[in-house]
C-alpha cells in the first residue's frame, strides 16, 4: 500500500500535512519501532526520547508530531512524513490496517462439555475442552478459546474473549466487549479468614464479581469476590498481568493498573485511576478520580482526586522527589551533624 | 426466616442480648454489607471504623460489639440488634445459614483422563478433562475442578478440593481438607540453578512439597518443591492469591499470608505469622513465632517471635513509625542543617 | 552405591582428596540438605552459614570446600569426604546420579486436539487435552504435558517442555531445550493502550515473543509480545514463578529472575544480570551487563555494566548500605538537630 494510501486512512492525521512532499510516498508493508524501521515501514516519533532517532533511522515513511524542526529534518533526509497530534494513537490506528488479529472460527468444538441448563449465543466460539458448568449464560459474538473454565451462573456479556485456560468462578458477570487473558480466574472466594482462639474460621464468600463492559484483565491476574455484595471493576478499565484484586474493592471506569498491582479488600478507586507496577493499596483506602500513583507505591491512606503520589509510604510526587534526593545525602547529613555537634562542643547521643 | 430464628443458631452471639427488644424481629433474607443493607437484610459492626454507620444505615437487624452506645442508638432507631464479643466472627456464622457454596456432585465426568495405577478414593468428584496421572492417590470425598492437572506419585487428602486449572506436581503430598485454589501450581521444580564457568548448571528437584492438613493456597499462587527434603506448609496456614513460596521453606501452622507475598528459598516461619501483600523474605531467614510483617515489608535477616515490623529493609513498626515521620521532613531537616552550617561558619560539605 | 563409587562419576570433585580416609567408604542411597542428613546420604557444606553443622550433622559422608578445618574436622568426627571447588554444583550433579525425573512417554494422547496444518517432529509426547491450533510446528523430543494451549503460528523447538496448563500464543518462537512452567503464558497481548479524549484506544499487538535456546521459565510467569517487532529473551536466561516480562523487552542471555520480578515495556537488559525477587523496572530502561540488583529494587533509570544497585529508587549497594544505616538513626539525627537549633537559638522552621 502507498504511503499516501495509508494516510489517507487514518482518522487522527491532518491530512493536510501530507501535501508538502507529494513525490515522495514509498511502498509500505508493515509497520516498525523507529530505531527497527526499514525503507518499506512506517514508524512514529512522539517525545523526546526517540527525536534524534530522526537522524539515524533506516525509515522512509514518519508519523511526526507538531514539530518543525523534526519536519524539516525528516524532508532533508528524503523521508515521506504525514503530522499528527497523536502519534502514538496514530500508529495504533495505522497498526489495525496491517494485522488483523487471530479470532477463532465461531463453532463449538465437539470436545468442549456443556451443561444443558446453559444459554449460548449466537456467532459464538468455544473452543476445545472448554467446561461450561450450570445456569450459565453466553452472549453473542462470544469466543472462548480452548481450556477455559466457566463455574455454574456466570454471565458472559456480548462479543467478550476468554482467552485459554483462564477461569470464571460461579456468579460472576462479566460485560460485553470484555477480554479475559489467559489463566486469570475471575470471581474466586476472597481471602475472608476470621481469626479466633481456634484459628481461622473461613467466611464463606456468597458474594459476586461483576466486571463491566469494555474491561479487559491480564494474564494470570486475580480479581475475587466478596463474602457479601460485589467486588466490581468499572467499564473500559484495563488490567495487565499477574494484578491482584481483593473481595469488594470497587474500581471506576476507564483506570489503567500495570503488572503485579495489589489491592487488600474493600478499596474504592475512583475513574481514570492509574497505577504503576507492584502498586499495592491496603485495605479499605480511597483513591480519587484521577489519583497517579508511581510503581511501587504502597498506600496505607486515602489519596485526593486528582492527586500524583510516589513512595511507600506514598506521599505526593513533589515532596517525593525532594525527599528522596536528600535521602541520598543522608549518610553526608549525619556527617555534616557530627562536624556541627563537635563545633559546638554538644555530646552526641 | 425471622431475626429471632436467624439469631438462635449462632453460636458466637450473647443470646440474652436478644430480648431486650422482642417486638423488632424482623424478616431477614440474607446478608450485607453495614453500608449496603436493606430492609431485610443482616448486617453487622466492629471497629470504629463502620461505627458511625449507625446513623444512616437502612438495615433494621444488627450484629452490634458489647458497645453499650451502639446498642441504645440501634434501639433507637428501631433496629432489631443482638451482641457478639466477636461481631465479625457471627457475621462469618450468619452468612453460613444463608448460603450454599457450590460443590461438585461426586461423580467422575467420562473426559477425566485417570491413570489406572491411581487410587480414587469414596465419593470423588472429579471433573471434566480432570487428568490424573501415574500412581497418584486421591482421598475420599475429594473435589477436583474441571481441567485439574495432577502429576504422578502425588497424593491428595481427604475432602480436599482442587480448583480449575490447578497443577498437582509429582510426589506433593496434599493434606485432607485443603482448598487448592484455579490456577494454583503446587511442588513445581525449585528454581535451582548454580553459577558456573559456562553458564547456569541445573540442580534436579528431587524433593516434593508437602502441605498439611487445612492449608488453603490462592488462585495462581506457587509452592515450588526443592532439591533434596521438603517444602512444607503447616497445617491451617492460608495463602492469599499469586504468593510465591521457594523451594525448601518450611512454614508452620496457621499463618496467613496475604497477595503477592514472595519468598526465597530456604525460609523458616514459624506459627500463626502473618504478613501483609507484597511483603517478600530473603533466602535463609528464619522468621518467629507470632510475627506480624505489614505490606511490602523487605525482611533480609531473622525475626524474633512476636515482633511487629514494617519498611523495606524491615525495623520494628513503631521505630519504622518515628522513622518515617522524619523521612517525609528530610528536606526541611536538610535546610536546617544549612542554616545550622552558615550559622557556625562551616564549609557545606 | 559405596561413596567412593559416587564420587568417582563426579566431574567437579577434586578426586585425589579422596584418597586421604580410604577405609571411611559408607554406602550412599541418596541425597540431603546438611542439617537433615541421615548415615546413608551425602551432603555438602559451602560457604560459612553452614559450616558450623560440620560439628553436628548426622552425615557420615560429606562434600567439603578446599577448607583444611572442615576437612580436618570430618576427619575426625570419622565422616568419609571428598573436595570440590564448587561443593553446590558437586551436589547438585550427585544429585542426578540418584534422582530420573519424570518425563511423559513419547506418545500423543488421543485426547489431544491437534490441528491438521501443525507440523509435529519425531519422539514427541503430546498429553491428555493438550490443544495445538493451525500451523504450529513442534520440534523433535518435546514434552508437552496435559492441558497446554498452543495458539496458531508458534514454533516450538526441540526438546523443549512445556509443563501442565502453559499457554503459547500466536506466533511466539520458543527454541530448543526451553522449559515453560505450569501455568505461564508466553506471547500474550502487551499492555498497549493509548490514552485519547474518549478513553483508552487498545493498539493491536502484532509483534512477537521469541525465547532463545536454553531459556527457562518459572510457574505463571508472563511474558508479552509487542506491539510491532520481538519480545526477546536471550539464551539460557532462567526466570523464576510468577515474573512479568512486558511488551518488547530485550533481556540478554544467561540473565537469572527471582520470582515476581517485573518489568515494564521496551527495557533492555544485557547479558548475566541477576535480579533479586520482586524487583521492578520502569519501561525504556537499559540495564547493562552483568547488573546485579537486590530484591525489591526499583529501576527508573539506566544502570551501567557491572553495577550492583539496592533501594527503590535502585542506587549503588556501597552507598544504599550507608544509607539505610543513617535511615534508621533518622529520629536520633533530627533531634540532635532540634537541640542545635536550639544552643545556637535559631528558630525552628
Amino acid at each position: 500500500m502507498k504511503f499516501s494510501d495509508v494516510v489517507s486512512k487514518l482518522a487522527t492525521v491532518e491530512q493536510s500535512s501530507l501535501n508538502q512532499h507529494p513525490t515522495l510516498d514509498p511502498e509500505i508493508t508493515g509497520m516498525a519501532a523507529i530505531d527497527e524501521a526499514t525503507v518499506t515501514t512506517l514508524s512514529y516519533i512522539e517525545g523526546d526520547k526517540f527525536a534524534s532517532q530522526i537522524d539515524t533511522t533506516a525509515a522512509t515513511a514518519l508519523i511526526l508530531p507538531r514539530n518543525e524542526g523534526l519536519q524539516v529534518r525528516a524532508a532533508e533526509r528524503g523521508m515521506a512524513w504525514v503530522a499528527s497530534p497523536y502519534p502514538r494513537l496514530t500508529f495504533a490506528e495505522a497498526i489495525a490496517l496491517f494485522y488483523q488479529p487471530f479470532v477463532p472460527t465461531p463453532e463449538i468444538h465437539p470436545t468442549a462439555v456443556i451443561d444443558p441448563s446453559a444459554t449460548i449465543g449466537n456467532n459464538v466460539a468455544i473452543g476445545a475442552h472448554v467446561v461450561i458448568q450450570a445456569s450459565v449464560t453466553v452472549g453473542d459474538g462470544v469466543r472462548i478459546h480452548p481450556n477455559v473454565v466457566i463455574y455454574p451462573e456466570a454471565k458472559i456479556g456480548d462479543r467478550t474473549t476468554l482467552h485459554a485456560n483462564c477461569v470464571i468462578h460461579e456468579r460472576t458477570q462479566i460485560g460485553s466487549d470484555c477480554v479475559i487473558h489467559s489463566g486469570a480466574a475471575i470471581g474466586s472466594e476472597g481471602f475472608g479468614f476470621v481469626p479466633t482462639a481456634e484459628g481461622w474460621f473461613k467466611m464463606q464468600q456468597s458474594g459476586r464479581t461483576v466486571l463491566e463492559e469494555g474491561v479487559e484483565i491480564g494474564c494470570n491476574s486475580t480479581v475475587d469476590r466478596p463474602a457479601v455484595g460485589e467486588t466490581r471493576i468499572g467499564r473500559y478499565t484495563k488490567l495487565d498481568n499477574l494484578v491482584h484484586i481483593a473481595h469488594s474493592c470497587q474500581i471506576g471506569e476507564a483506570c489503567a493498573m500495570a503488572a503485579q498491582v495489589g489491592m487488600a479488600g474493600g478499596v474504592n478507586v475512583g475513574d481514570r485511576v492509574i497505577l504503576g507496577g507492584q502498586v499495592g493499596i491496603a485495605n479499605q483506602v480511597n483513591i480519587g478520580d484521577g489519583v497517579q500513583a508511581g510503581a511501587q507505591c504502597g498506600i496505607h491512606s486515602d489519596i485526593a482526586a486528582g492527586a500524583i503520589v510516589l513512595g511507600s509510604p506514598a506521599i505526593p510526587f513533589k515532596q517525593f522527589l525532594r525527599v528522596a534526593a536528600a535521602w541520598n545525602r543522608l549518610p553526608e547529613m549525619q556527617k555534616t551533624l557530627r562536624d556541627v555537634q563537635k563545633q559546638l562542643g554538644l555530646s552526641r547521643d
